[in-house]
């Protein structure tokens, strides 16, 4: 069963038995999906509210954005697990003769970077969350105050789920320009989150 | 319907939703139970594994207290949301007479310490996580590092969240006493979650 069907209770369940999948990674596109909604709902708890006028039209704008990335968050918590069995299948596959073991190579490398991307733009959809967080942190109703800040910690929660996805697959990668252009990008994804969670924090 | 059998589907839209509840709250509770599952699962791919004999006493015990933690954070995910209810229902009490303004005031702040004491339960339920965190992280199966890392990440922004809860009662709150022991009691707590956290990051 998707994630999204499954039961709150059968969620946790999943994760914490023997099996690998679901783990950290589609834990994080969940939790993103969570932080998604409490920017939503803070947006949602600011509109029509005496003294927040002049942000209607702003919390307006992060409603259908926020709305839009959480489904969209959410759909994708499988694809972690998808690029998983992806790997665990390329290991599988039959080393005998030396045509056999380089395609296995070749399949298992495609199928890392593969594992590397899906955490990658689990990161990249978090870090267009964070303006949203900052403007709901700045200009929200203050008596949503705590589920700003909760929706702050849980993106920056789930960027670091990501990243340690990113990591944990790119130390089996044999391709150095693919390992370093993917640290670059995920550097300055950091860059770019680390900041607005610090802008987030000074309200 | 209780947060553990709603689909995560569901959750996720009643967090978003225009109702302040379920909100940051009931989002800690769970995401601390999923930070705990992630514990539960690394110990798991721990146990029986070669290479770490050495371990597998305490990854059984890791097992069975991460289980029994996230089972009860989980029941508790809807304890904020009854309390946040009990603190609108005070504000909604007659205020006509001085004795209505009166017993109104006396209810309100109880329901308010309530509200602080729920979350403030939260804390301290994932302040006993920190340390079967540092234990996975140190001694846990190296191949799901990041699922150790990311557990870690989860724990500490479910304390975040459990802090603001704690936070924007408290502002309300007119007992001193009440305050500063519940802020000295959260500062004991975040030292001790912070100091675990940084020893998991170590690994």
């Amino acid at each position: 069963m998707e994630i999204p069907e499954m039961k709150v209770r059968e969620f946790v369940d999943e994760v914490a038995s023997k099996s690998p999948t679901p783990g950290g990674g589609a834990v994080g596109a969940t939790v993103a999906a969570l932080g998604a909604a409490l920017i939503e709902m803070v947006a949602n708890l600011t509109i029509g509210k005496k003294g927040y006028e002049d942000y209607e039209a702003e919390m307006e704008r992060i409603v259908a954005e926020s709305e839009y990335r959480r489904k969209r968050l959410l759909e994708s918590a499988d694809d972690d697990i998808k690029a998983f069995d992806e790997v665990m299948k390329a290991f599988k596959l039959p080393k005998n003769t030396s045509e056999e073991k380089e395609e296995r190579k070749k399949v298992l490398q495609e199928s890392l970077k593969k594992a590397c991307e899906v955490p990658y733009e689990l990161a990249r959809e978090i870090s267009k969350l964070c303006p949203l967080a900052e403007s709901v942190s700045k200009f929200g109703n203050k008596n949503a105050k705590s589920d700003a800040e909760s929706a702050v910690a849980l993106l920056e929660a789930a960027f670091s789920c990501a990243l340690a996805n990113v990591e944990i697959n790119l130390k089996s990668i044999k391709d150095p320009e693919f390992v370093s252009s993917m640290r670059e990008a995920v550097l300055e994804l950091k860059g770019k989150v680390d900041k607005c969670v610090a802008n987030c924090k000074q309200n």
